[in-house]
């Protein structure tokens, strides 16, 4: 497991949890994260180079930013036993995907988007419990059956729900549900902000809706850069639609919002949409 | 207590589960909500006008929607004691403190805005420890000591955490950290909608910003037309920050998104904020 933050820390720790637990080398390249980790003893042992974890592994999982990932699989693909399964953990998979065919690993690449985590980041957030029960997008292009099964089942053995989509697929829609949110959050929560209050002066609902607001800008700042074509014309689109809230508002014209909240009233509820 | 859904059906219950209980006299226009009433012991007796409860209780509390109280605060003016206090849980307090005053009751009107609730709507959303460590911000205007003390020391010993506050900066508060929340949620889940997306598709963030979707569109009806002065400025010019956001991913201009990110965790951490 290459980083052992809060993804890869609770793989690590799920793994080494199990009756018949794997042996994990786990890396980080921070003295008091490896330490911690041997300390929970969330891994058999821990390496301070990337390349000797890269190196000994049958299955190597890159649980690091987007542009790290791309930086370690390009220098560790003289490194990998021929035999092993790379897999990662990164919330895009179409950039991975092509990175995978031109390294030529195209049939033991398996990427894995674990729909979970949190706003807290490093070994300390992490925990056993983080997989279960959350979907995981696992996406291989052309990886055999062998490494397809085997990805599935780690996944389905630490209680997690595997799903198999093709990374394009993947892609359009995590621009839609997990950056927009995300950079929404944050631009609500500067809004806040600049008008002079605190996170405490907001209700449970703005509380829900700045928590992503807190998320560590190291992991976005690959996703964002990574999403932005996709992205840039999905907030704006969300932009006029705050504009033309902003209309009706101005024009008394709350028919019109109270329509739209009956529509998300409705699919929140998974009722049947009404119209568009 | 007019009114007795989530916020009149908690407060209700929580007045009745005290040691020593006061009478609590509900309404409620429907038969089966007072039925539900009774029978969950929220309730000394229910009855079906709103000006039989008006005219017989010390303290008259409104927690019906915002217009349904003025309507019904001009109705009872007449109908109440005149020794009684009279007091609501509305999310909006400067149109109820300017109907006191020209209704002759501001020095025995308290209003009162409890900071919780949730998108289910009606008596069974209601529990009793629905205000236990909720903010509830109080405006008084110009009610005597002793009926704010009262006030104070009912939503205390409920185990909330009662606030004073002019009606003016309450309800400049409110817009920014309430009403653009909950729009923005409608909205980011009306974009998921129309993209194809579910509720399911999203992560635990995407979920924690379309959870206020899901809210009541008859209460909010209300709020937004009483606000949408303040409103629709405040929603314009999250719009422009949308699109200067989509400016920065088309130019390539991560940074600019980054100290964004920086900020609103700083912010979210209660640290001192930086740059504006």
């Amino acid at each position: 497991v290459i980083g052992i933050g809060l993804m890869g820390g609770s793989l690590a720790r799920a793994l080494r949890a199990h009756a018949d637990a794997p042996e994990v080398v786990g890396y980080s390249p921070v003295a008091s994260e490896r330490d911690a980790a041997v300390a929970a003893g969330a891994v058999s042992r821990v390496v301070e180079r990337a390349d000797d974890a890269a190196a000994s592994a049958d299955l190597v999982v890159y649980a690091v930013p987007l542009s790290v990932t791309v930086d370690l699989m390009k220098r560790h693909q003289s490194a990998w036993r021929r035999d092993a399964v790379v897999s990662d953990v990164c919330s895009l998979k179409s950039a991975l995907t092509a990175l995978a065919r031109s390294l030529g690993i195209e049939h033991r690449y398996v990427g894995a988007h674990p729909m979970t985590g949190g706003e807290s980041s490093g070994f300390g957030a992490s925990r056993s419990e983080l997989y279960r029960a959350a979907t995981v997008w696992l996406t291989a292009a052309e990886a055999a059956g062998d490494e397809r099964a085997r990805i599935e089942r780690l996944w389905a053995s630490l209680g997690a729900l595997p799903r198999w989509i093709d990374a394009e697929t993947h892609d359009r829609i995590m621009v839609r549900a997990s950056h927009l949110p995300q950079l929404l959050s944050n631009l609500l929560a500067d809004a806040l902000r600049r008008a002079g209050l605190g996170p405490g002066d907001v209700g449970p609902g703005g509380r829900d809706m700045t928590r992503l607001a807190g998320s560590s800008p190291e992991v976005w700042r690959d996703l964002l850069e990574s999403s932005s074509v996709e992205l840039a014309p999905v907030l704006r689109e969300l932009g006029d639609a705050l504009d033309d809230a902003a209309s009706s508002l101005e024009r008394g014209d709350l028919d019109a919002l109270v329509r739209v909240m009956e529509r998300t009233r409705s699919w929140r509820s998974g009722e049947q949409p009404g119209d568009a």
